[in-house]
């Protein structure tokens, strides 16, 4: 049964319009029917499944049967990465695939792209609305609005246990840190030339552990995949659960 | 240090002939002149350090100073993967980025590209020498030929540890059958739309254990990643200096 998103959705809904994009997938892409049954999340861990009353000229009414609510897993795992020239786009979308939580770009010394317009923001934000419905997700994970890497480490220090992937590290495999997280966990890679010794060494000011993700060089966008893939298989082996 | 390719390089080259696309991307793209230094390597754990000694209208001529040998680690991890609509060059690019020995694409019956040109095979070699290159890697995986399924189950078994990842296996995680795992290792992923039933009873049959990847469904190229990305982890956890 195909999966739609309405931010409008609440576990106490018994009928929801769906408007915008979503109406126009539905309508014209899937050419669905009224009568047609659909499931609708609203990205935030409710699931509704329910049938199609009518479709309007600029909106579809839909008639919910029932509505569960799933919890996401803790510690949630969420990922800071540098802007990349090319392949946001393939960050956001895989990782929202595994089920990462927040993106959080962020401009480096390095970084080559410095800023991204709303336009590219926005079509980031479609990228994780498309993945999360492509792979029954009921997780929308939030994308924010870059900063630069001294003031993000600034303001999310507090609530996160950071873990900083760096090419230059050799000592510290990922998992030994993993072990340690007390927090909800934040990953953290930089741009395609990698990180400035400076903004490591003030990623470690501000509590951030210093990781290696093998002995292999990677692509920014591999090493971004690689860390979330790693980081939740290690929550799977303590919780075969982990969603 | 630019990182080039040659498979005539041997541990006893005292010189060697960079030629074509590689003496192009020398020459042309990377303008290197005589007396630049370079490595090379021959894909299969020879890693050379040298000169450029002469350039000639078609080819360069390296001077070899020194010769290392790098050893791959074991087990080796592999994988097969259904053949994709899009996205194969995906599926090399970033496993070779982490490390992969081997290739083995392959046709199922959901498989929807059923064929493979040789073009389309030799650009998928291609991907795999620059994302060795790019990383700094002195291992060549190979791409195989597809084949059916069935064949390829038939002709793998007895040398891999097979491990299929099908979405509808929820009670074993990966990391339960890798900690068993006593030969290399051949991770299994499937096309677009799944594995038949059938299949994965067939790869049952030839000694294939069947693995859940988490919770969350992945696309077909990010099952194949994300196997990759959990199996080298694994093996970073039991020997720091995985290869």
């Amino acid at each position: 049964m195909p999966l739609f998103y309405s931010p409008d959705l609440k576990d106490i809904s018994t009928r929801i319009n769906i408007t915008g994009s979503e109406y126009h997938h539905l309508k014209t892409s899937l050419r669905k029917h009224e009568g047609d049954q659909i499931s609708i999340t609203n990205g935030n861990g409710i699931l509704a499944k329910g049938r199609i009353n009518k479709i309007l000229p600029n909106h579809i009414s839909v008639q919910i049967d029932t509505t569960t609510s799933i919890e996401k897993s803790k510690p949630y795992i969420s990922i800071a990465f540098s802007l990349l020239k090319k392949n946001n786009e393939l960050i956001v979308e895989k990782c929202t695939e595994l089920g990462i939580y927040e993106f959080f770009p962020f401009i480096s010394e390095r970084t080559v792209k410095k800023s991204i317009s709303l336009n590219q923001l926005d079509r980031l934000r479609k990228v994780a609305i498309s993945a999360m419905k492509q792979c029954d997700s009921v997780y929308l994970p939030e994308i924010h609005n870059p900063l630069q890497i001294s003031e993000l480490l600034k303001q999310i220090h507090n609530n996160y246990n950071m873990i900083l992937a760096w090419e230059e590290e050799q000592n510290t495999p990922l998992h030994t840190i993993l072990k340690k997280a007390k927090k909800d966990i934040c990953l953290i890679v930089g741009p395609e030339g990698g990180f400035e010794e400076n903004e490591v060494t003030l990623a470690k000011e501000y509590g951030s552990q210093i990781v290696s993700l093998g002995n292999h060089i990677l692509r920014a966008e591999t090493a971004a995949i690689t860390a979330c893939a790693q980081a939740i298989f290690y929550q799977l082996k303590q919780n075969p659960e982990y969603y």
